[in-house]
Parts: structure tokens; C-alpha cells; sequence
């Protein structure tokens, strides 16, 4: 089958061996597939992975055991998970020490003609939600990760930052909990497509007032010491992008206005679709570019040069 | 009065000023202090306090416009918050924002014969409780504090990092709430004095299993980072000492792994008494030297060459 592939560079494959399911398991046919940050710190060597990177899709089941599923369009949950630890008996299988996870860790992904994934971590897509949304389910079922984590108090006042795709979901998603939201960001270009009603936006990080919820999305270690100093005593302030540089920290501001920091990753994909389908989110304000499979490594490039989702047109 | 007085330099002023009750104040006579780490940093130029430090004391009732409250010895809560803004109606004065500091921030401390503080801070010493035990009652109310914010769950497995006198406190504190309590440290004599029924302790970080609450109490970068190791998945790490050193830190593991991290600072008093009476911590343990006021200039020098509490003999 077609794939891209990493093994030490990323390359076009038009010969890559298809997967195959293990009981339990579905093969899915590749529609559309999205770049992540992730796979893109995946092609300079995070998780130490090789073979086909990829974990934002949308597919088709094409065999499965439980023939109801067949032909199903479907998006998919990405940790696969041992399903009788700790963690999975909790409803966390998304923290199970023996998981594989697509595209990043054991578990080739969704950057192909074909990838494979445990029955339980399918979702059948609406028949309205085009495939541009669909392939954003994963990215948005991580912002709802926050709602999750975290109750906004009655009248709390939220703060986002970083104007990227994640940061931009999280401003969305917290509007539809919270009464006062802003987004504060650096490219007027991405903020002018964030704004939605309820939803504040700025470039001017000095007019925001204290919040009660602040959330970093920018990646850097300057946002992370921004978050500190936007965040109200006793406030929360949700770490949701793994901030990549080792950068020098103080965080002593979280011990003496006593903030409690909560890690954010990846949500339950069935949040993500009840919420989409109440708020009708614009999600395709956040594409700036597709390619074919074919074309990968060029799409990764485009990523890499800044915009928001990068997408591959696979099937 | 005889002060320790810092303007730049520590030292010994024989005649310094007598501080003024306000309305609503009590003036204190100092009977013992003890030496804090916020001490020592406050003599390297931390908050830029100039006057007298000091905020760990138990003292006796000079004058007060209650006079029920004169000649009834006490300790008092360190913070002299407003009363009248969005944290102190939340009862959360200690994080007012027009709060002044015993000894660190805009008030006069209680290294010093006298010291001043609102009358709703004080709170009575049992006649049973020894002054050396009284003094240590602010450092006992920062170990409660982490069971105001975190509550453990059944069966829950705590760890704490760092053998100095606020992680023995925390260890003994958490020990009344949690099943399975371990104490790491690096100094084999310090253990050997924390130890305690219901609390194990050990120099080997690597044969401690991962923890639902881990307590950070090195004050060092590297002890944060294991910390971060040391708690399990979507655990929660308490954040107890400001870690001074602005180090190279990576916070990828708190994301990855969903862990809640709690900055935590000072406690209320009423808590710490009531423990207190009710589980006999061995407060004398941590006491392993003292000197009169006159040679504060000294007992700082002791305080800084480690050991345990340092306490000046006031009167």
C-alpha cells in the first residue's frame, strides 16, 4: 500500500506492507489524515519511533470482526489500550503502561492506505460532519480534555494561551462552559479566524485581567512563565502543550500563589462529538492546506512553516 | 529593643525601635523564633525586605485592646491581610493582595523582643504544649495545608521527597491521612529521626514504587524532576518549596502523564494545633540547635550549614 514512512528520514512509500488486524482489531481505509506537532517532533526523533506516523484520521472499516461496523465511516481513539490494568478498569486507558499508541509509539499510523485499531476505539462519524471535521475529532476530543480535568467555577473568568489549532479549540470549547474567554496570541491572522461569539481575542497579553483559568498552548517556556503570571491566586492553570525546550523555570510563583497546574492530553473522542454537534464549531477556519499522500514530506514541510492544519488527501 | 535587623547586612542592633500596635493589633513580647529557609533567602536579598525577620514564634500578650487576650501566650498566623477584598471574605487572607508579611513583606518580624500582629491572627498555645514545639507551629501549618487542598483517596500511596524539617512535617502530616506514607532523603541521620510509626523512610529512591501524591520538598530542580517520576499517572504532586534555583526543567512528563501539580504554601494555624493534640508529633526532633538573640548573626550561619531548625532564645 501507499504510505509514508519514517526510519530515520520520512520518505513515500508506494510499496509499504498493509497491516493486519489482530482479533478485535479493524482495518480501516484512510480518507484524510492530519499533522500533528507531534509527528512532526516524531521526524526529529520523539518516542524513538519508525513506520508510519499519523494519528488524526478519518476511515472506513473495511474488515472487522463485528460485521455491523463494515463500511462504517469512522474516526478513532489512538491509545490502544491492554484493557485489564488499573488504568483501563478506570475508564483511562489512555495512561495503560502496556498500551501501543497510532502512529507514535508501537503501532504503525494513519498516514497510509490502511491502519489498524482495536474495535472499542472506533466512533461512527455523523453522516453531516464532512471529512475536513472528522479528521479534527482527536485535536478537539484533547481540548475537551480540559472540561474533563477541570470545573469552571460559576462566573470564572478563562484565559487561552497560544493562537494554534489546540489553543484556538480550547478557546472554543472553554467558551461553551464559561461565561468571560480570552484568547491571547501573536498572528492577528489566526485571532481574526478564532473569533467566535463569547469568545475575546488579543495580542496584547498586558490588558488581560487575572483569570481563574488560564491555559498554555503556546509550546514555549515564555508562555508557560505568561500563564504563571495571568493566572489569579488559588487560580488553575492547565499545561496542555508539551512544552519542548528544556527551558530555565522558575516555578516558584505556583507555590506561593499556591496554583494548582493540571497535564492535559488526549480526551474522550464521544465528548468531542457531543460537543461538536451542539456548537457547530467552524473547524474548518482551522485548514490551511492539503496535499496529496503522495506529496507527504512537502506537507511536511508546509506544516513545519507555520499555519494551522496541514492535511493529507489519502483515498 | 534588642532586634536582629537586616538593611543589607545582618546584625544584632541592641537598641531598635519598639514596634506600634495599630487598632485591632496586639503587641507581642517574643519568647523564641526559629531560623526559615525565607529567612536565609531574605538575607541574600529576597522580596528586598529591609528591617527585622523572623515569622516563626510563640510569644506572650503585652497590650490589646481585648484584654482577654493580655498576658495569654500565642502564635500567630503570618500574614495581615486587609479583611475586606475578594480573597480574605474567601477566609484565603494569607494570598490578600494588600497583605503585609511578618518579617518578609512590609511588617517588622519576630527576631526582636517585640513584634506586631492583628489581633485575628493570634491563636492561645495549650499550657501543655512546650514553647520549643509553639515556635515550630507555622512550619507544622504549611505541612496541613497540603490536606486542605489534596484529599487522599482511600488507600492512597504517598511519597515525600527531601528529609529537611517541612518534608519530615509533611511526611508525619500526610501519615495521619494516608494508608502507605514513604520519605525519601538523602541524609541517613535525618531519616533515622523522622522515622515514626505508619511512615517509612529510605535513601533509595529507585525502590520506591510510583505514588498517587508525591510531595516535593528539596527545594531542588532535580528533586522536582523526580518527583515527576515518582507519581503514578493522573497522580497529583505537590509543589511544597519554592525551588530557588531557576533551572532547566521539562514539564513534558506532567502533560504526558495528566499529573496535577498543587503549589502549596502556608496553612491555617487551627489546623496544626488540632493535629497537633491529636497525634503528639516529636516537634523536638527538628530542633538541632539554639542560640540567644544577641548571636543571631551566628545562629543564621548554623542555620545555613544545614542540620535541622535553628532557634534563638528571644527572652
Amino acid at each position: 500500500m501507499k504510505a509514508l514512512v519514517f526510519d530515520g528520514a520520512l520518505r513515500f512509500d508506494p510499496d509499504y506492507p498493509p497491516p493486519v488486524a489482530p482479533p478485535g482489531w479493524a482495518v480501516l481505509r484512510v480518507l484524510r489524515a492530519g499533522i500533528c506537532g507531534t509527528d512532526i517532533e516524531i521526524t526529529r526523533g520523539y518516542m524513538n519511533f519508525r513506520g508510519v506516523p499519523g494519528h488524526e484520521f478519518v476511515g472506513v472499516v473495511t474488515e472487522c470482526d463485528d460485521t455491523a461496523w463494515l463500511e462504517q465511516r469512522v474516526v478513532g481513539e489512538i491509545n490502544a489500550a491492554c484493557g485489564h490494568c488499573e488504568w483501563c478498569r478506570r475508564d483511562l486507558g489512555r495512561h495503560c503502561p502496556n498500551r501501543s499508541t497510532l502512529g507514535i509509539s508501537g503501532l504503525d499510523g494513519c498516514m497510509a492506505e490502511y491502519c489498524v485499531l482495536p474495535v472499542v476505539n472506533l466512533h461512527r462519524v455523523p453522516d453531516t460532519m464532512p471529512d475536513d471535521h472528522a479528521v479534527l475529532i482527536e485535536l478537539l476530543a484533547a481540548a475537551c480534555e480540559i472540561l474533563e480535568q477541570v470545573t469552571p467555577p460559576p462566573g470564572a473568568r478563562c484565559t487561552v494561551l497560544g493562537d494554534g489549532k489546540l489553543g484556538i479549540l480550547c478557546a472554543w470549547v472553554l467558551s461553551t462552559a464559561c461565561e468571560s474567554v480570552t484568547l491571547v496570541g501573536r498572528h492577528d491572522d489566526k485571532l481574526h479566524l478564532a473569533a467566535r461569539e463569547g469568545l475575546s481575542v488579543t495580542t496584547d497579553a498586558a490588558s488581560v485581567p487575572p483569570a481563574d483559568i488560564v491555559v498554555e498552548a503556546t509550546g514555549r517556556a515564555a508562555g508557560f512563565e505568561q500563564a504563571m503570571r495571568l493566572c489569579k491566586p488559588r487560580g488553575t492553570l492547565v499545561l496542555k502543550s508539551t512544552i519542548a525546550e528544556s527551558g530555565a523555570m522558575n516555578l516558584a510563583p505556583l507555590v506561593i500563589h499556591e496554583i494548582t497546574l493540571v497535564g492535559s492530553r488526549c480526551g474522550h473522542f464521544a465528548r468531542a462529538l457531543e460537543l461538536y454537534a451542539a456548537h457547530h464549531f467552524p473547524l474548518d477556519r482551522l485548514i490551511s492546506g492539503r496535499f496529496p499522500l503522495e506529496r507527504g514530506v512537502e506537507a511536511f514541510a508546509a506544516a513545519q512553516a507555520g499555519g494551522l492544519k496541514i492535511l493529507l488527501d489519502v483515498a
